[in-house]
């Protein structure tokens, strides 16, 4: 079960993170960091770096991609070399997958045209422009294995229905368990349809 | 405002990434992975690395520290020096606060004798083998600005009850908008008192 997770420069930490603490508890689970070149990739806030072991050149198949978000995923979207890689790497997957604006590398690779999916709330219209369509859930499944995530947490809620999938109810309520995922956020902001106007306004006008 | 975050080889990822990237939003913040030696440090898992890029040598002071947990900071509990720059961080700060089995680190510094605290639900009696009074909730506030979280996830909720505390309640909600953070787990095993006992036995067998 090998289950291959690309950095680059700008990617957020928690969509890939998140997922990973999952996934990782798969029975015979071998997770892979990969990028352009191996090394140390900065996040889109710049504090923290993540380690990939491999380069895309050396990775030619996956039982599951998982794609993640962030500026760099934005960026992301011209660099053909990792488009191409994208696409390569999804004819040998069971599962490719996305979280958050990470959708928008599968859609910019082609794989969204047509398909339901879902993204970040702020990025809906350029998921929209691969020919997606969005919807406003936090996981979708859609046929040929390809699952999309919402913004940054919501990878968890994602590798817990994909550990269902693959290895079945019990191991993926066991994952829960281990990370205590238990969740009790403070408030109740974490959509756009729920967020205040005051929230918004906060958010928008951050320096 | 100065975050500190300590990593040690053997950490759990989603213990620092969670909060993290609440964290890494508040006004000014400045959030600095230190560890024993600044360079690349592997998760628990071993299929991670994150990145130290300050020596604790060199870190002196946090406006909050934020110790995370993983099969690492089990073994941290007899690093003295380890557990010294955490006292000399915690003389520092406001708010000094663990995730997951991060606790087991503060209560090995002696910060929790006597006080209400939590931890992942396997380290209950390791937490109060340093004094500390074990209770089930999930973000545990105590006097002295210490705050301590249950297992791994649980960081996330502990992260935006923080914010609210040092930005107010707007901003913390709006991070929480940001990171999308709708919680919508696939199943109710997120606890000790709610998982199955199939699946605590999944738990306790894997390999």
């Amino acid at each position: 079960m090998r289950i291959v997770i690309p950095l680059f420069d700008g990617v957020t930490a928690l969509d890939a993170v998140g997922p990973y603490e999952v996934l990782r508890m798969l029975p015979e689970a071998e997770v892979v960091f990969a990028a352009a070149a191996p090394g140390t990739h900065r996040d889109g806030a710049g504090a923290l770096g993540l380690l990939a072991t491999a380069s895309f050149r050396d990775v030619t198949a996956a039982d599951v991609l998982l794609v993640p978000g962030g500026p760099g995923a934005r960026r992301g979207v011209t660099d053909e070399p990792l488009l191409d890689w994208i696409r390569r790497l999804h004819a040998t997957t069971t599962w490719t997958t996305s979280v958050c604006t990470g959708s928008l590398l599968l859609g910019a690779a082609g794989l969204l045209d047509g398909l339901t999916a879902t993204t970040h709330w702020s990025a809906v219209d350029l998921l929209e422009s691969y020919g997606a369509r969005y919807t406003a859930r936090r996981v979708v499944e859609q046929p040929g294995g390809i699952i999309t995530a919402a913004g940054v947490s919501s990878g968890i809620d994602m590798a817990l229905r994909l550990a269902e999938l693959i290895a079945g109810r019990v191991a993926a309520e066991a994952f829960q368990l281990a990370i205590e995922y238990d969740p009790q956020p403070p408030f109740d902001s974490g959509s756009y349809a729920k967020a205040s106007d005051e929230a918004k306004a906060y958010l928008a006008n951050r320096p």
